[in-house]
């Protein structure tokens, strides 16, 4: 899939869409950063009550950023669809977070008429090796791919 | 595996840990109500600033109860070891919960010497039909496989 | 999900859809030993060519009988429909298999208007500890879906 | 984690380590094409005895191929070492494989002490969607892994 293109929803309706539909991602502070098509990058940021002892970052909390930041990836080539849901989330635990922002960078690699999937690579922010990695799968309202002009 | 015989931790002991290590699951409100060899039920109580709109459950909260049932499971063998990690964790969304309590039933497919594998069965309380199905592995540390006997 | 019921699909349905629609599964000798409603339980009998040295056996044998025992139970329910197709397998090698057929117990965990989704846990014949534990996905054709009456 | 440096092995000793412990790799054709520091590239031929009826790949060649190439991008960092193992493999089938020959590409995301985690993609050759998306997980003998200077 390119990553080509504008993505079909702005950052302002995407955070309409989440204050209404998805509250616990404005409680824990989500973040979408960037939209582009077929990607989004996200943030958490860095609380002392999402750690755990030791400073590092709630399982949780990565796994939620994960599937925050696929969702964006998802509307930005559906446009602002509240119906997708997610139907499965592998992730996998890498390295222990620092004491900073996490950053998930999410991108889809396939969008189809039914079901979309994609992953995210998760980091601490000023870090370069990821501290997890998730894989994800969308189902997609019938109505909603059938507008999907390059939907592949 | 065969679950039988008595947890090698106690609700009590597991609960300490929990408050010391994993601060989240006290704020969630999780709760360990059961405790047996390589096995554990957990609840999570419905709260209304856990749910999306339309009364349903946020997904990381899910997420965290199934990783916390598991983590449980994992210890009922090794006893109040810290250092137990989780590695990844694989969920698969099923049903819509209802707005109820959540339920946890964590049983482990293996304890090795380096990893432990599980499965845990996501229900509304009073429903028959999961909810979400969730594997997850484990990182075991050195010593604390090599004093557990019964190591398969 | 309730095990009750017969299944959709005898076994020599099943038997003729898998020569015409899967040649693999014949020619890797794999068989459907029994079918109820939602369940299946299949073998793959131990042959010299499918094993690694050492005696156990090659991944790709594990990975394609746990498929084929999954798509019997969708089938169960469903069936005899040849467009469900296989959307994610997801397996956790948990021991090493001895030289001695594979059994594959499948059960299926949800059956949904769009998505299947289910279990298979493999053994080695004669013994109790798994050597496998699989989870996948199965996308349903429409049509199919509508037909099923105690579809939930 | 930079893909930089040369891999520790090379594609001779690769094919000896396949022929003597992973037969069925040579059964299926399977072959490496290039090796780096933590990546491979490899490649199933076509071939008529390896498809589903329509011209498709059977599943159980695609997962064999990714966990075949990921196993090559692990020893490209640990050296020869013919004890690693696969612990997991997570496999979505996202397009219906042209009739031609499939390539794989893996790459390591994680070497840790005892654990390797690693995606591959794989697609038919000539085009440009991947055909799965897959990832595993590697279980790493302890003196590899102590051996490997630039273990992160």
């Amino acid at each position: 899939m390119q990553a080509t293109g504008e993505a079909r929803i702005t950052r302002e309706a995407f955070d309409r869409l989440c204050a209404e539909e998805l509250p616990f991602t404005v409680s824990f502070g989500f973040r979408l950063d960037e939209i582009g098509w077929g990607r989004a990058l996200c943030r958490a940021p860095f609380r002392a009550d999402s750690i755990r002892p030791g400073g590092t970052i709630a399982g949780p909390i990565l796994m939620g950023l994960a599937d925050f930041a696929l969702y964006a990836a998802v509307l930005s080539r559906i446009g602002p669809v509240p119906l997708a849901v997610t139907t499965s989330l592998t992730t996998n635990f890498l390295r222990r977070p620092r004491p900073a922002d996490i950053l998930a960078e999410a991108r889809l690699l396939k969008l189809g008429r039914r079901l979309a999937y994609g992953e995210v690579t998760l980091l601490s922010e000023g870090e370069r090796e990821p501290v997890a990695h998730v894989t994800g799968t969308y189902s997609i309202p019938p109505s909603a791919a059938a507008s999907g002009a390059a939907v592949s």
